[in-house]
């Protein structure tokens, strides 16, 4: 079935998270196509219940769509870094607790026709307290909802962040609620 | 709380299907980032249920994951076009067959991070034969799962791609299957 052949990957651009290429595909039917390609280093992902059954989420200014979005706790890996280690990192940077438990749930590709940016996605319910230590230009603030209230967000629209309704919506499939 | 202001939006690179941008923004602490962009047009896509239930579904080569990806019907808005327009005429165009009725689901934006991808997610239980009409350059095949099968390989790691994990639990959610 892979009858698709690169010819060519040329680097077009540099960015500060991202790298931009130009792929040059030869097709099944032989033509040649000229396809965006960026190149991103993954992230991790978590879904932080807390004793009270709530879920911690973090607000954040987004650039790219200019606004503050609600989402789960996350991040990109550091150089080496596996997916649940950075997910565990993520966690306290951004919340100030740790976990003694990380479970798996799921791992996705965020936008497949151009993209690599693969996130791993965890979730615990285990939380012990421990210290926010958000970068020097990093600016979060953390809510805490119920599941219901997050599922209610997402078909409302006030959570549109694809990681976030996978995650929360995968979190309430796997848990049965 | 919105205390971020961009200075500068400058021109990297025009691709086929995405513009890159370097962003200069003056942050809360009133320090100077530069962060990536990538402006992307939007784009639609649809859960196509047949008379037994089941889910059609295609599957394509995806570059720049380099592999066959299993996922809802879906493609990018053409000038002009709602993104309701869109995802009935992806519908079309990929499986050959027409719906009579479309129902919202979600909305998404695929990667917050650093693009402005943002999707329409439909679903539709009334179906009608029709034409599939595919570009000369785009190679598809049409499978059909039930709901159970999907929901299994989302948590597989068969289906990653991050449109069709939220569609998929989405409807799930919204039937209260």
């Amino acid at each position: 079935m892979d009858k698709y052949k690169r010819l060519k990957r040329e680097l077009i651009h540099k960015g500060q998270i991202i790298t931009f290429y130009e792929d040059h595909i030869e097709l099944p039917n032989k033509n040649i196509a000229k396809w965006d390609f960026i190149e991103h280093k993954g992230a991790a992902a978590i879904v932080p219940v807390d004793e009270d059954g709530k879920i911690i989420m973090v607000r954040q200014y987004r650039n790219a769509i200019e606004k503050w979005s609600l989402e789960i706790p996350a991040g990109g890996l550091n150089p080496g870094e596996d997916m649940k280690t950075c997910a565990m990192r993520e966690l306290e940077e951004e919340t100030g607790y740790k976990s003694t438990k990380v479970e798996h749930l799921i791992d996705l590709y965020t936008t497949v026709a151009f993209c690599n940016e693969r996130i791993g996605i965890y979730y615990t319910n285990e939380l012990v307290p421990s210290n926010q230590n958000l970068d020097e230009d990093e600016f979060v603030t953390i809510e805490r909802y119920t599941l219901e209230e997050l599922v209610k967000f997402i078909f409302d629209g006030e959570i549109d962040d694809a990681k976030t309704i996978s995650a929360i919506l995968a979190y309430k499939t796997k848990m049965g609620l």
